[in-house]
């Protein structure tokens, strides 16, 4: 690569099919099925592609690659259903790949709603699934509306409000629906204020973070992000402070424990182990549970009408006159759609650390890196 | 009455169950059938019993018996099944009282959960259901997983992030499941920082909000409750500021809004009438939507194995060492079933405010109020 190809702010663009193809080729030579691999792929690059970059292909050398160097991950393990009702089941996932896992799980659930009008799979033994709402958008671009949850399996990241220690991960949640020929709304959000993503990428960047990420041990915020995986900061509960919602954050944090991990039998961050250490993050996201729900509204109602209406409710609330006129009232899932789009017409963004750690993932993995696209060195000039 | 019942603290208290009686004999004075009255006054009651007084009998004269009188409740109508897939169904619930309808369909749910380990029932053309947790708490008493949350219908109350309108309600969410012995997990929840209720309550009490419940125009944190009701006070979404989640909390409300009224043809928030007014609330609580799905754990796993590890989780928590000695780590739900096991064995305390309403209530449909206990006027003295 020649240094002409970066631009002034030390970006440059990759483009989004070959950069899909190239991670598909990683998890293939790491002995991922074909179809599996590009699944994964596609759910990897989506959060480049989509602007939320702490999920995106920094966690292939930081997250992915390590769970098959250390055997954490079965990449061509069986699910298993180890029970089955009909509507639910419960599903064993033999450790596979979360990214291609969730997708799989939801498409299960589907299924199971095409007959019954609602399916759940409540999953055990996965790992982890990337951004929870490429998975539940995938359903909402077929018309469905679905709703994908995670523990942190035996990660303990979290301590509930007036503990000494860390008991829950973030617990993402994610749920998203079709509407009509506009973006889907996906809702894609941790129970803590932020993900542990968003103040490890300050760390790395040596930036303060926003009071009401972390605090410290009285309560007090932090804005030093570094102070997470010192054991001295801890993440704050989506709601703030307890008179603002802390309880209503721990308390979705709980539910998602319930729905994902204790049905299925997944590991519990809430487990006797946890009262050890300094109170900062302890264990590891093995075993992790999901909860994947699947309405298809079609055979619950029994007729179409729900696509209109959806169509229509999700217009109304753009059509929403702004506060500020250069600010227009969106929802979520607008945004990424639209760097979604851009990114698969311009290519995918990146800044020049992460570029060169793809090409030395690309090396070190024997796979020849996604060429830059044409023009590449004029983003952001 | 006489003076010495009343206490230092203004407060005097009422035995639980005759409370429950009492307002049961005003709900079957306005045609409601026994079984359904009963089921209602409790629900009512367990608002003022668990510490929840902004969703309690205070609602009687404000809201429950006003929809009697303009006949926005039809006491004896009959739910109606408009859809019906085994695990899921559509219902009518023909403008029946929430606060027994909402425990009817959860009731419909776990049938359909013990035979498909899942139960789902979209309801549209519902009433107030009271507080969410009273409901899904009932089934989490009997092991099993409930959620519930509802629209609130045309009302309007909340902008979108950067909107000029009121486009949706406070939308409440609650969760329960669980706990071996001890207390049952309740999530109970508003999607806004803070339930209307809350604001409104300040408001008679003629008390400053806390920053982070109500901002005005430009976003700035009001004090005053009085606004919300003069138009130019607008509750905040969960997380608080955009940076610390403003968009979750606005995302969630769009999450109860799509399973509870989209699904089910409910009246929804985001409707073109919304852009009239001063952006403050609009619209009526009529034709509210419902999402009750109940998860039976027995048989979604085909074993018995989830009763004690959910007793294990909650205890875990519970056993968590606190940083405050004096502030014992709890979970949501904790709290709400001291106080309700202290007002079944005591009373349920109320302040004279509400017991002088209450009197009147009593006197106006003609129904003999329930007496106080004895020792009443010693409460809180």
């Amino acid at each position: 690569m020649q240094i002409s190809e970066v631009d002034t702010a030390g970006q440059v663009r990759v483009d989004h099919d070959e950069l899909i193809a190239f991670v598909a080729r990683i998890f293939t030579g790491r002995g991922l099925p074909a179809d599996r691999a590009r699944i994964a792929a596609d759910a990897l690059v989506y959060g480049d592609a989509a602007g939320l970059g702490s999920h995106g292909l920094a966690n292939l050398n930081k997250l992915y690659l390590p769970l098959f160097d250390d055997d954490r991950v079965d990449p061509a393990g069986e699910l298993a259903v180890t029970s089955d009702r009909g509507a639910a089941a419960v599903i064993d996932a033999a450790g596979t790949l979360g990214l291609w896992t969730a997708s799989a799980v939801l498409d299960n659930a589907a299924d199971r709603a095409q007959r019954y009008g609602v399916g759940v799979c409540f999953v055990r033994n996965a790992t982890h699934f990337g951004c929870a709402g490429y998975h539940t958008r995938e359903q909402a671009l077929r018309g469905r509306i679905a709703l994908l949850s995670s523990n942190c399996g035996a990660q303990r990241i979290a301590r509930p409000p007036g503990g000494r220690y860390a008991m829950l991960g973030t617990n993402p949640l994610s749920i998203a629906a079709p509407a009509g020929d506009a973006a889907p709304y996906v809702l894609d959000m941790s129970t803590t204020a932020v993900p542990t993503g968003k103040i490890r990428q300050a760390a790395r960047r040596g930036d303060p973070i926003p009071s009401g990420w972390l605090v410290d041990e009285s309560g007090a915020p932090l804005t030093d992000p570094t102070a997470l995986d010192r054991g001295d900061g801890f993440p704050t509960w989506l709601g703030g402070s307890p008179e603002t919602g802390a309880y209503k954050g721990y308390g979705l944090a709980l539910a998602v424990e319930v729905l994902s991990a204790l049905v299925s039998g997944a590991a519990l961050g809430p487990a006797p182990e946890a009262y050890t250490g300094s109170g900062g993050p302890t264990g590891r996201d093995d075993d992790i549970g999901y909860f994947a729900m699947v309405i298809d509204p079609g055979a619950a109602r029994g007729d179409s009408a729900m696509g209109p209406a959806a169509a229509g409710m999700f217009a109304t609330l753009r059509a929403c006159a702004p506060v500020d006129p250069a600010q227009p009232v969106g929802y979520p899932g607008l945004r990424e759609d639209e760097k979604l789009r851009a990114a698969r017409s311009d290519g995918v963004a990146m800044d020049f650390a992460l570029w060169d750690e793809v090409r030395k993932v690309a090396s070190a993995e024997g796979v020849e890196p996604p060429t830059l696209v044409s023009g590449s060195n004029e983003v952001g000039a």
